[in-house]
């Protein structure tokens, strides 16, 4: 039996960053890249008026005039390619190019407009026209060749515009794992029954698939393999073609406990098994590696919802996140609590729990849970509090470290 | 022009909930249940072993007996009927049902066994062995008839497993809003293409469908319309077969600028137009309604890229989670600023930020931001302070509310 950090720094061990894709823009969201994005163009791409105004010369108005006679209108996505002489002014819309010899842009509401002799005249009712106002010159934002973003960052829905503003249609990510699930046990039955008097339905492999499609590009739920070897034996071959195969159930002790010898014929080799961790002792991990590389990763959790649920956070969830080529961030932090609590000491355990943001602090009252088989009080809870295995009492008011359930 | 918390009631006020579907369990996470789950069953559905090991009668043990006959062998998914006599044992597993006349269960390792004549023995080496011990009671955690989930509540993927225990093969839930993205300007070409002198790559269209992707549950990116009137009333029309229609360009002051027109044609209603935000300022909404009740919701976002993002996060984020039938979050939080800040006094500023929690406190630095086109800039920001419109100075260390870009 292994610490909780001995484990993760195992399984981070045999992690490598998956190979790179290349996927279209409306799907890179989520995505770490697996290149420098440079920006083909400069942008603005032109000197752009940031509003619907006229634009003059500033020295023009510094001079004294206010009444000028309008040689053109431009709007975004025309343009005017001549210079514009000094006492003229030009009609121009937002995001429009400011042609050459105008430098500044006075609002459409700081001036009035008149028809003199069938010629637009403007007159200027602004207190004040400074050079450059209301213009965005060329290449302020980025320019050709610049990176925008870099190798390694997780893409985000607020970074799809610079990069489709750069040219790129698709760009070069990390490829996210596939998943596979695999409850066992002779006592399950799939959602859909009614269990008979010694039947449980199989909850953890719909959960686990859910908590794996928040990481993965694709989750398989393959059922329920009973406690048949031959049968179990094909459906495990079928979970290794992905890129990471979790098992639930057939990890303790007991007698028909068959998954780690199935595992051990199919070329799984195992890294670890237990762990000082309540719950959840009993996971499994081990790796098959192909030509000079792992590439399938196997978890055996253990069947109670619970401890499957909180070693899927603890110990999955990063090598998922390691996969797809992001760092896993430290999902702990600091919590008061908010009623005592004791414990049998042993080992470090993780308990249900809710957090809330009072004023200005953290406050975690660990929940009146019945033990492993409890889901409906783990529904009510929003993270775990993660008890010292050396101490047996909890005092209000104490600092502990907190386990928010959600990924990424 | 309206005040932000004036519009943003006017939303509110436009919206409902959406219609219930029912789906199947692997898609309900993030959804919003329409009705209460109640459980079939109870949870566990026998008196449950919670090691492997050996069960016995408590009061054999407390009499002295040590050595007992081995009746039965029960494994999850079998059981044995009848009634074990005192002075005998079961080898049980964890996960099996308990029989009748059994009360506690030892743990195997706190047990040896031997073979006598033929028969089964074991000896228990436990200090003690209490009345139920390792033993979880027949519906501790839930009973049937019980409301494990209710109505209202968001499906978190830690809740599938108490859902698919207790038999939610399907579950009703409020159905997710579907949305269209039109960018609009004769000055856009799409991302792929090359953008010739007087043009700009369609940033906002890619990065406003990809924002509607955490939250909808289809998104239709429509492209760019050019400022041709009936080519535009095309694709508004088929964007008004989605609930929301999101537009962005066309809504400031210029000549060309035909949208608010088209959409009046199209039987949208103006509710708002302006409203005191920088940026954002042009920002236009409508909605259409059908037989009785309104069917499609139209923002007219400005065609600035970081305006139609603020815009995105502050007006249209929180009515799509309403249609989905979640209470929005205030996405506020309140943080100390890290450098000095001035602007000019007039509307409320959202300001590219950069927050982070820092020991005891969460840190904000306003980063160098050249302006509405500076997406490069945007990239490194994971938050906007939002600076009331009616200072002029923000000093350091000075508590500032932020707007975070997360949904949900």
């Amino acid at each position: 039996m292994i610490e909780i950090e001995a484990a993760l720094q195992l399984i981070a061990d045999t992690a490598r960053q998956l190979a790179a894709e290349s996927l279209p823009l409306s799907d890179v969201a989520g995505h770490v890249l697996a290149a420098d994005i440079t920006s083909d163009v400069d942008s603005p791409p032109f000197d752009k008026a940031m509003m619907d105004g006229f634009g003059v010369r500033s020295e023009d108005f510094a001079a004294g005039i206010r009444q000028f006679p309008v040689v053109a209108q431009i709007t975004a996505g025309t343009s005017f390619d001549e210079t514009v002489q000094p006492g003229e002014a030009v009609q121009i819309m937002t995001g429009a190019p400011v042609p050459s010899g105008i430098d500044a842009v006075v609002m459409v509401e700081q001036t009035s407009q008149a028809i003199s002799g069938g010629d637009a005249v403007v007159t200027m009712e602004a207190a004040r026209c400074l050079p450059g106002q209301n213009i965005l010159k060329r290449a302020t934002a980025m320019s050709v060749g610049e990176t925008i973003l870099p190798t390694g960052r997780v893409i985000r829905s607020e970074d799809i515009g610079v990069l489709a503003e750069a040219g790129a249609a698709t760009c070069p990510v990390i490829r996210k794992p596939t998943l596979a699930v695999l409850a066992t046990g002779d006592e399950l039955v799939d959602v859909s029954s009614r269990p008979a008097a010694n039947q449980i339905r199989n909850s953890n492999g719909p959960m686990l698939a859910s908590l794996a499609r928040e990481l993965c590009s694709n989750v398989a739920d393959l059922g329920i393999g009973v406690d048949d070897r031959e049968q179990l034996a094909a459906l495990v071959q079928r979970g290794l073609s992905y890129d990471v195969l979790v098992l639930s159930g057939g990890v303790s002790a007991g007698t028909r406990d068959m998954v780690p010898a199935v595992l051990q014929e199919l070329g799984v080799e195992q890294v670890f098994h237990k762990v000082k961790i309540k719950p959840g002792k009993p996971i499994w991990f081990g790796t098959r590696t192909g030509p000079g590389t792992v590439n399938s990763w196997v978890f055996g959790l253990p069947g109670n919802p619970v401890s499957s649920m909180v070693c899927f956070h603890v110990f999955v969830a990063p090598l998922l996140l390691r996969l797809a080529g992001c760092d896993p961030q430290q999902r702990q932090l600091s919590a008061q609590l908010a009623r005592d609590h004791s414990q049998r000491p042993g080992r470090t355990t993780y308990w249900p729990s809710r957090l809330e943001w009072t004023d200005d602090q953290w406050l975690v009252e660990p929940l009146d849970w019945k033990g492993s088989a409890d889901l409906k009080t783990l529904a009510a809870a929003n993270c775990f509090v993660v008890f010292d295995g050396a101490r047996d009492t909890f005092r209000t008011g104490d600092a502990v470290p907190v386990f928010c359930m959600d990924n990424g």
